[in-house]
């Protein structure tokens, strides 16, 4: 199927425009969409436009994902092996696993390689239809291995067609040569390379990893202060393991979104709807680590606060690279709906990152879109480890 | 990459050779295994033989799918998303859901369109580096329907480079016109549809479904008696919800397979070690309905009973068709270890359909090869929605 400067797309279910259309059309003009309604209600002045026909197929925005570690150096598979071989936590450590050993790997790893290795997850995901990938730093831990994952980041957006939204994760994790001094290591180390990165426009947004094994509240405050005079929005890895009040943080910085959440409270879903926070839910990180207390998604719900999904893609706790798997986990582990689960990889995800122009279907939009070998959207949840896309449109092109 | 009639396949690790070995070397000639050990120890025989060059990759068996429903009429998206939705399970039947829908789906479906459902999902185990697969009747509980699902299965093996094995399922479940009639359905309809079947060359195996929703052991018996009178080997959907005695029963008839087996003892261990019965474990099952009981991994481990993983691909516990998702389900959900997951889907499920000639690499053996993107066989398991899949190997060709 062809997409021209002017075309209209018609013949198939449409979602992601409000209420599903099962005949539906829309109108794409120079990469952005122009008119969407019901098929039968198509203005004659587009009839001589070129078509192109989903011959049944379901038309969906393209899928957005909102929180990777996608850009990172080696992988754990042996560390996985020797957990299920029955080695201990101690044990592991002691044979460099843990983050440590992504830390080593990825300060080992030049722009280019991590370029590399990085490509073939960033495939994977575009071949599900997939048009914009948030990627963080976070394992470098010191300001010149940062700054070069997030130019690897940006550098993988000039090689795919797709969108990088990059997000600076300093306060990931205190790196070996600050153990012990997490105060120190975020005044010394993460603040001035948040700066010098956001000078090199190199940051989209700032993230940081508020939980017991990593940085407290306090510590996050003062990465965020820095990003609120920078201009730049925050977002926040909060509430995964325990609650330490990061949703309440989130909110008061009036983060774009909270991620994980598995711990958060009814008072958070309350916050988080008032202060506009998308809820990021990572089932894959749930399901790899055999979490089992769930996010409150009946408290998201009767509170307005709108939820995304996302593959958390980590060499670690989420080594995966398929939102459709996500959307599956979201309703088989959280109980999302898959209406839920499919605005949760489009306009959920979106508005996650701050994105204004894409994640829905209607006027004024980037035509980002995704053509699928279903008739519903609730197949697109319902089969795992299946892949039905059958066309990406990237800004109106294929 | 090329192979010719006379290959010496090297460069990479071998797996599925007993030991794993970091440079192997496979002589390949005419479709079979002619030699397999460390690349220092290859003879100069085959000096002159062409090379194909792993350049460090991967290889493995061919992948062996020993447990689907993959040809089947319609899907159960609407029902996935209706319970999600809080429908109660009346209400599910109510409005059509349940093995019912999919009995009425199968019962309109023609030959043709069997297949072509069935084809993409193929294609996707295919793509994963499968050379083989197992497919059920079970969904049509008539003679003609029975006999029409698995010349639709034959057919696939036509039309892909990929051998099918068949099963025949009759004691799958009763259907409404026999209901409360189990035993008139298994005499009257099951048992002359599996002799009209053999005798059309239609069965490799012959299987049921032992449990409190389907059939009695005294009921799988007298199938199992027929199989034995027809020369068939046996397999058993058995103690996935309850133990009701399948696994005791399997083995008494020294079936090939016990399958799902969640709900087997220590005890049915012995007696399937005993018996020479590869444990089929389906975590894709287990995962979709939220089963709590894990299969007894290490009872099986400790007593010598071979594992196997398969997708179980069926449209309402199991839509899935992923091979390598069900390895990393079967190390993250039942803590089976990424050796066993690779032999599960190799060596294992090759024993647990009969097959002598295929599931490991080693003289004598069918050329049935996976080359992968990978370095060691952990990493097969250890990523979940990724295909690292390079290069499949079909009897020796491409
Ligand atoms: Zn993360
Ligand atoms: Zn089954």
């Amino acid at each position: 199927m062809e997409i021209g400067a002017q075309t209209v797309i018609l013949g198939g279910g449409v979602a992601g425009t409000g209420p599903f259309m099962l005949q539906g059309a829309v109108v794409v003009e120079a990469g952005r969409i122009l008119w969407v309604g019901p098929q039968a209600d198509l203005p004659s002045d587009y009839a001589s436009w070129s078509v192109l026909d989903l011959e049944g197929r379901l038309l969906t925005p393209a899928f957005i994902d909102c929180h990777t570690h996608i850009v990172h150096g080696g992988h754990r598979a042996r560390e996985f092996e020797m957990r299920l071989e029955g080695a201990s936590y101690e044990e592991v450590a002691r044979a460099g696993g843990g983050i440590v050993s992504t830390v080593t790997a990825t300060r080992k790893a030049d722009e280019d390689s991590l370029v590399a290795s990085a490509l073939p997850r960033l495939d994977t995901l575009i071949g599900e239809g997939v048009s914009c990938v948030e990627v963080k730093s976070g394992y470098g831990l010191d300001q010149e291995v940062e700054l070069r994952m997030l130019r690897a980041a940006r550098r993988l957006g000039d090689l795919r067609p797709v969108r990088i939204r990059t997000s600076f994760l300093g306060a990931h994790a205190t790196p070996a040569e600050y153990k012990g001094r997490d105060d120190a290591y975020i005044d010394e180390v993460c603040i001035p390379t948040l700066r010098a990165a956001h000078a090199e426009g190199l940051v989209d947004a700032v993230d940081g990893f508020c939980e017991g094994i990593a940085f407290n509240t306090s510590q996050i405050s003062r990465v965020f202060d820095v990003a609120r005079e920078l201009g730049l929005p925050v977002k926040l890895h909060a509430e995964q393991l325990s609650n330490i009040g990061g949703c309440a943080l989130a909110a008061k910085y009036g983060a774009m979104s909270v991620d994980h959440v598995e711990y958060a409270t009814e008072a958070d879903a309350k916050l988080l709807a008032t202060s506009g926070t998308v809820a990021v839910l990572l089932p894959g990180a749930f399901y790899a680590i055999r979490e089992t207390q769930m996010p409150p998604v009946a408290a998201f719900r009767a509170h307005g606060v709108p939820m995304a999904l996302a593959t958390d893609c980590n060499p670690g706790t989420s080594p995966m690279t398929s939102l459709l798997l996500a959307m599956n986990m979201g309703c088989t582990l959280f109980r999302m709906t898959p209406e839920e689960a499919l605005r949760g990889v489009t306009e959920h995800a979106a508005r996650a990152l701050g994105l204004t122009d894409t994640g829905v279907i209607a006027p004024g939009m980037r035509a980002d879109l995704a053509i699928w070998n279903v008739e519903t959207p609730a197949e697109l949840a319902y089969r795992f480890g299946f892949n039905p896309l059958h066309q990406r449109i990237f800004g109106g092109k294929e």
